[in-house]
């Protein structure tokens, strides 16, 4: 096993600023597991926005040592018990618990792992998770702390319910795709004429759905949705994203003068740890719905959100939680819930991943995907090898084994931190 | 600005095991500002368990550009500002938010600051902060993510409204100390006799309190809570933490079998991160007290437990939360809405941190002392050169500049990790 530190430079550009995140630079803790065959490897990551990439990857190290010498078929029958293992070691569990760094460098090894296990199967992830039995994945996954709201056998139900709809469902989206949504347009920093002119260019190239980033001058905002709603007509969505920067009170204020605007979503008003906040916006706003889960920190908080009713899109991230083994029981929850799941995606390798998430949501659980909308960025996928396909704004079912985010050689020698190309000469 | 990573071997005898961390190496990441003055240097830590140390060791020094030509008096000045610039780094933010690694790297860091600014002052931390001004304090917090529940007027008022009673309270609390428990008697692995003995012996020194560890075998804890309610008799207290690990269900069937034994209140039945879980579990269990809070994230998940009623006792940790500038706003939003705090402490350094933390508590904000207790434990109190001073059960308040945690050099060279003697001897 092994480690990279992978940074894309997207603060020059500020590709993906907002309020609070100002500078991103993409980056990739880039996990590498060998095997005795050679041409058989995994790869995961956990994303970053630069600063700290170091210190998730020194984290990922002191897991490695839990996998010595296990075999392939030894972790793919046991990779339910080494998850929990490792979302409770002992002594690191203490820097979390199942929060934070140590569970973002869980996540990174467990998406590796996942990757290798479904080359191994020789089938793209979605298809290797969708094609185990219900008792094989109720295996993999943990009801430690949500089991008042999901227990084993409610899991296990939804999980045998869709094994009838399981072919038709697979057929269709080979076929169709899964929608997606672009934030591509909405940049906090661009210009009302930069706005128009993206707007029109993606709603050419069949997207329907928007996200716009708005801040703390309502006046601004409204201007600006006004100009979006009047740019793109009443068949397309708006949503907007706050990005954590709002109070309660704030939240509510700016949201109620939205309303005009009929939006499909508001993202991330307050912090993300604020359940109870959350449902004070959810009662004085009535049927807006609210989207968080992008910085929610594992399944506990996602429990609480579902539960709480204050939560009603449910944004994954495919590297804050603890890969395969913790998403399942997210989506078990939220579809138990009746909550849509939109994934987050963008940074590097998120769409990569969530393309795969997506498919295993609507084959193996929800069976809804005309309603929903998957998040979708322009960004960095040139550094992948297998990277996501959309067709008329509609994400295609990965084809290739894995999961999707093996990078290119070059890219890594060349934006590997400190040492890569790019960065001796850009320091 | 320095930090070493010291690990005393704490797993060889099992002290602090509970069911959950079963060998903690009692671990310090151990921060020193320098000055100009060779005579003031500041010393800060955060706890852990061991593994993981180097972790958090290194995401603190991401955090000392930020100080870089700073003087004593700009850094005194700023502190709330600087505090704030560290908690929303746009980059290393994403690693939490205010969560795990990085707001633990942020205590460190701020817990060596307030030592540094105190000895500056000549005084010890407690009595430089509730001899500061009402308005100087102020500007040392954020209100961002709690003003639904504490707003910047509310805090005010709090500290202004004590000004008055400052004076006979200080004096009272030299006389008197401030009353602490004890969990040296009940760790899991301990024998029945081995109990009855220390609960014996820790009477005779004075204490009241006992916390005893409980586990997963209901019936074996039930006959343990009445050996130990006959050793001590009615007029002590009892004290029971289950250290997460249960679930809601079984927490209730727990807690309420332990009824008649009238706890003083039951710790961590559940994930700490379970604001929801709580609420269920307090409305079936009545007026037993839940406590929780040694491993809650930050302001804004003990703002949620604080107003859901769910959180009886307030246990705040010295090196979770964002040192001062935090816990002074989780300790206004407790006494607002009338839920004491009994401030975690054990581990390293803890018990020498809380002395100054339940002083303020009492001086400047509650004003209450004689029902509460602190956290003791006997236990590596030896390295530092202003050890924690108890006098029948009670922390004496400490007179010495700062915020005592300087370590011993001896200590430091014996168990900085992995280089120091006894590391390179045994490992």
């Amino acid at each position: 096993m092994n480690v990279e530190d992978v940074r894309f430079p997207t603060s020059k550009d500020l590709t993906g600023s907002d309020a609070i995140h100002t500078d991103p630079d993409y980056s990739a803790t880039y996990v590498t597991i060998t095997t005795s065959d050679n041409n058989l490897k995994g790869y995961g990551l956990a994303f970053t926005l630069g600063k700290g990439n170091d210190i998730v990857a020194e984290c990922i190290k002191h897991f490695f040592p839990l996998f010595n010498g296990l075999s392939i078929d030894e972790i793919e029958k046991n990779i339910g018990k080494l998850w929990y293992d490792c979302a409770d070691h002992s002594q690191l569990r203490w820097l979390g618990p199942e929060k934070g760094v140590v569970h973002m460098a869980l996540a990174a090894i467990f998406n590796a792992l996942w990757d290798l296990i479904a080359k191994k199967n020789q089938k793209p992830l979605w298809q290797f998770v969708v094609e185990s039995k219900p008792e094989t994945i109720i295996n993999w996954l943990t009801f430690k702390n949500i089991e008042d709201v999901l227990t084993k056998d409610d899991a296990f139900k939804i999980l045998t319910k869709s094994q009838e709809f399981k072919k038709e469902r697979i057929e269709k989206i080979l076929k169709e795709g899964y929608p997606s949504y672009t934030t591509a347009a909405g940049w906090l920093g661009y210009s009302d004429e930069k706005i128009v002119e993206l707007c029109q260019k993606f709603m050419s190239m069949g997207w329907k759905h928007f996200k716009i980033k708005v801040g703390l001058d309502l006046e601004a905002d409204v201007k600006r949705l006004a100009l979006i709603r009047q740019t793109i007509g009443d068949d397309c969505s708006i949503m907007v994203d706050a990005n954590q920067q709002w109070s309660v009170e704030q939240s509510i204020k700016h949201i109620n003068a939205y309303k005009q605007f009929n939006l499909l979503f508001v993202e991330e008003p307050i912090s993300p740890d604020d359940v109870l906040g959350f449902t004070k916006i959810k009662k004085a706003v009535g049927d807006v719905r609210l989207a968080t889960g992008e910085a929610c920190g594992g399944r506990v908080m996602f429990k609480q959100f579902l539960e709480s009713g204050a939560m009603n899109i449910c944004q994954i991230d495919s590297c804050r939680l603890g890969s395969i083994n913790e998403i399942l029981t997210v989506l078990l929850m939220a579809h138990k819930l009746n909550v849509p799941v939109f994934p987050h995606a963008g940074g590097v390798g998120l769409c990569e991943y969530v393309q795969h998430l997506c498919m295993i949501d609507y084959v193996l659980i929800n069976g809804e995907k005309d309603n929903k909308v998957v998040e979708y960025m322009d960004s960095l996928h040139e550094h992948f090898i297998y990277p996501c396909n959309l067709k008329e704004s509609h994400y295609m079912p990965p084809l290739d084994h894995g999961y999707s985010v093996e990078m290119k050689e070059d890219s890594i020698n060349t934006y590997s931190f400190p040492n890569g190309n790019y960065w001796r000469e850009n320091q």
